[in-house]
C-alpha cells in the first residue's frame, strides 16, 4: 500500500474498501448493538479499534481505515452532533459569525483524545495480529464539513451552503478558515499517533461551480497538504464528483494520491492525472452488490485501465450494508489473482 | 439561437434558462392555481402554451421551451404517473418483464396529442406576438426516464435502477429499448409539430459507471440522434453530471450541442468538446439566486471562457423558484451587453 502511494507500480495492486468497517459485516452489527449509539461507538477507543480491525481479519485488506466520522471534527470544536437511526447526522445550523466564533480550537485536543487513542490501539493491533496493512487516518474536506454544519445535516444539493459561499463570502471564508486550521491540527495528531496515510473525504466537492471549487476545495486542500508534508504520511484526496476537475486538483493540491469516484473513467484519469499521483478506486458499490458476471467485467475493466500505473484498488463510493460477504471475497480473490 | 446551434459564433450569445417557465414567475403561479394539478396543466394545450410563452414576454429570451415534463413519455405509454405537491412524481415501480411488456407504443400517438397541440400553439404564439425565439421540444434521456420508472419516483442515487442494469441486463436492455424507440417517435412528432430544437435531458447520467454510461447514455443517444437527423431540427444533449465523459459523449452521440452542468468548467469543456459541437450553459442557479457581485463574477467568467466559441448562455441546472426577478433581468442585460 505504502509503496503504491509512493508512486511505485505494485501488482497485484493493494486493495481496501471505503466503509470496509461497517454494517455489511455481521461482527460489526453484533458489536454495534453493544454501544449506546454511533457517537459512543466512535469515541470509545476499545470499540472503535476493534471495529477497525474486523475487516482485516476477514479479508486481509492492505489497509485499515480508522473507524470514525468526518463530523467528529466540528463536534470536537464544540458544534452539536447527533446521529439518529435511519436519518443520518443532525447538527445545529451554522448561519452567522457568532456560529463561527463559537467553534473553539482550544477544545480540540481534549475532544479528539479518544480518536488518537483508537489510532494507537489499531497500530498495536495490526502488529500484534500480524496484519500486513497500512493504517489510514482521515478527515472530511473542510468544504464538505461546512456543508453539514450550514445545512444542519445532509442535503440533496447543499443549496444553503452554496448560497452562503456566494452571498456572504467573508462569513463563509471565516468558517472555511477555522475548519481548515482545525483539520490540519486533527490530521497532524493522527499522523503522530501512528497513521501512515491520511485521506481527505470531500464528498460534496461536486456540487460546486468551478470558481467555488478552486476556492473551497483546491485552495484549502493545498494548504492542508503543505502543512502535513513534514509528517511522514501520504495524503489521499477524494473530491467526490469533481468530474474533469480531478485533473487540475491532483497537481495543484500536491496530494500523493486521488480517489476516483464511481462515475470517473479510469482510462480518462490515467491521462488527466499526472503519473506521479497514485490513482485509487473505483468499482461501483452497486456492481459489488449485484455480483456475478457484471462484477467480474467491472473489476477486469478497472484493472486493465490501471495496469502499469501506481494504483490502489478500492470502490468508487462506500460499500453498501446489503453487500453479500461472498461478493467481497470474490473481489479480493479476483484482484489478488490479477 | 439556431445559428449558434448550427456552429456559428453569435455574440452576444443567445440566452434562455432551464425551467424558465415556472414557479419563480408570478404569472406562472397565478395560472398554475387555475389548473387542478400539474399533470392537467401540462396536458391542457391552452394552459401549457400560455405558460411556455410567459418568460418570452417578460425577458425576451432567445428560445421558448415547451412546458412539459420528462415523465409524460412513460405516462403516454400507459405507465401510471401522479405529481404530489412538494413530493415530486410518484410512479408504479417497474421491476419485471411484465412491466416492460405493459408499456404500449400504440397508446403513444393519442396520449401525446395534447403535447403536440401545445407545440403548434406555441409556434403560432411566437409568430403572433412577434418574439424572435426558437422553439425547443424535449424528452428525458431513456436512462433517466428508466430511473424514475424503476425507483417509482426520485431517489438519492437510483440504486435499484443501477442494480437492475448490472444484475438483470436483459430486462434492463428491454426497458431501455422500448423507451428509446418511444423517445424517437415522441421527438419526431414534436419536430413535425414545429419544434426547431430538441433537447434530451439525461439528468441522472452521472450516477453511472463508465461502462453503463457508454451502454445506457451514449448508445441510446446516438440512436436517437441518428433517427432524428432528417427532421431538420438541432439536438442538444444534456448528460447531467457526466463529468469528464462529456468529452466522448459529444462526438460519439452526434448531438449538435451539449449542455454543461453547474460543475463543469467551461474552459475545460472548450478543450474537451470538439469545436463543431456548440456548448450551452452553465451559470450556477444558486449564483443567480444570490445575485450581486458573485453573480456578475460568475457570468463574466463563463462569457470569457466561451468568447469565440459557438455558445448558448444558460444555467447549469433549472432556475430555483425563489429566484428574484431582478436577478434574471440583470443576467439578461449583462449577457446582452457582452
Amino acid at each position: 500500500m505504502l509503496r503504491a502511494l509512493d508512486g511505485e507500480v505494485v501488482w497485484p495492486p493493494p486493495i481496501w474498501l471505503m466503509r470496509q468497517a461497517g454494517r455489511y459485516l455481521p461482527e460489526y452489527r453484533a458489536l454495534r448493538a453493544s454501544a449506546a449509539d454511533f457517537l459512543t461507538l466512535v469515541t470509545t477507543p476499545e470499540l472503535a479499534a476493534e471495529v477497525t480491525l474486523q475487516p482485516l481479519r476477514r479479508f486481509g485488506f492492505d489497509a485499515a481505515i480508522l473507524f470514525s466520522d468526518i463530523l467528529i471534527l466540528p463536534w470536537a470544536l464544540g458544534h452539536g452532533l447527533a446521529f439518529r437511526e435511519g436519518e443520518g447526522p443532525v447538527l445545529p445550523k451554522l448561519r452567522d459569525a457568532a456560529g463561527v466564533a463559537a467553534l473553539d480550537p482550544a477544545r480540540l485536543p481534549g475532544a479528539i483524545a479518544p480518536v488518537l487513542e483508537t489510532v494507537r490501539r489499531v497500530r498495536a493491533g495490526i502488529a500484534a495480529e500480524g496484519h500486513d496493512a497500512a493504517l489510514i487516518g482521515f478527515a472530511g474536506g473542510p468544504f464538505t464539513v461546512a456543508c453539514y454544519m450550514v445545512e444542519g445535516g445532509g442535503s440533496k444539493d447543499f443549496a444553503a451552503t452554496r448560497r452562503m459561499a456566494y452571498a456572504e463570502p467573508a462569513l463563509f471564508a471565516a468558517l472555511m478558515e477555522r475548519l481548515t486550521e482545525a483539520t490540519i491540527a486533527y490530521l497532524s495528531a493522527q499522523a503522530e499517533a501512528g497513521a501512515d496515510v491520511l485521506m481527505l473525504f470531500d464528498s460534496w466537492a461536486g456540487v460546486l461551480s468551478p470558481s467555488l471549487f478552486a476556492r473551497h476545495v483546491i485552495a484549502p486542500t493545498q494548504r492542508i497538504v503543505r502543512a502535513l508534508k513534514g509528517s511522514g504520511t501520504r495524503i489521499i484526496g477524494f473530491p467526490r464528483l469533481a468530474g474533469a476537475m480531478l485533473g487540475p486538483y491532483a497537481p495543484e493540491t500536491g496530494v500523493d494520491a486521488v480517489g476516483m469516484d464511481t462515475a470517473t473513467d479510469p482510462l480518462w484519469a490515467r491521462g488527466a492525472v499526472p503519473r506521479g499521483v497514485t490513482l485509487q478506486g473505483n468499482l461501483d458499490p452497486i456492481a459489488l452488490l449485484a455480483g456475478g458476471e457484471a462484477l467480474r467485467t467491472e473489476i477486469s475493466s478497472i484493472l486493465a485501465a490501471m495496469r502499469g500505473r501506481p494504483f490502489v484498488f478500492n470502490l468508487g463510493h462506500g460499500i453498501l450494508p446489503e453487500t453479500p460477504l461472498e461478493h467481497v471475497e470474490a473481489l479480493v480473490e479476483c484482484v489478488r489473482a490479477s
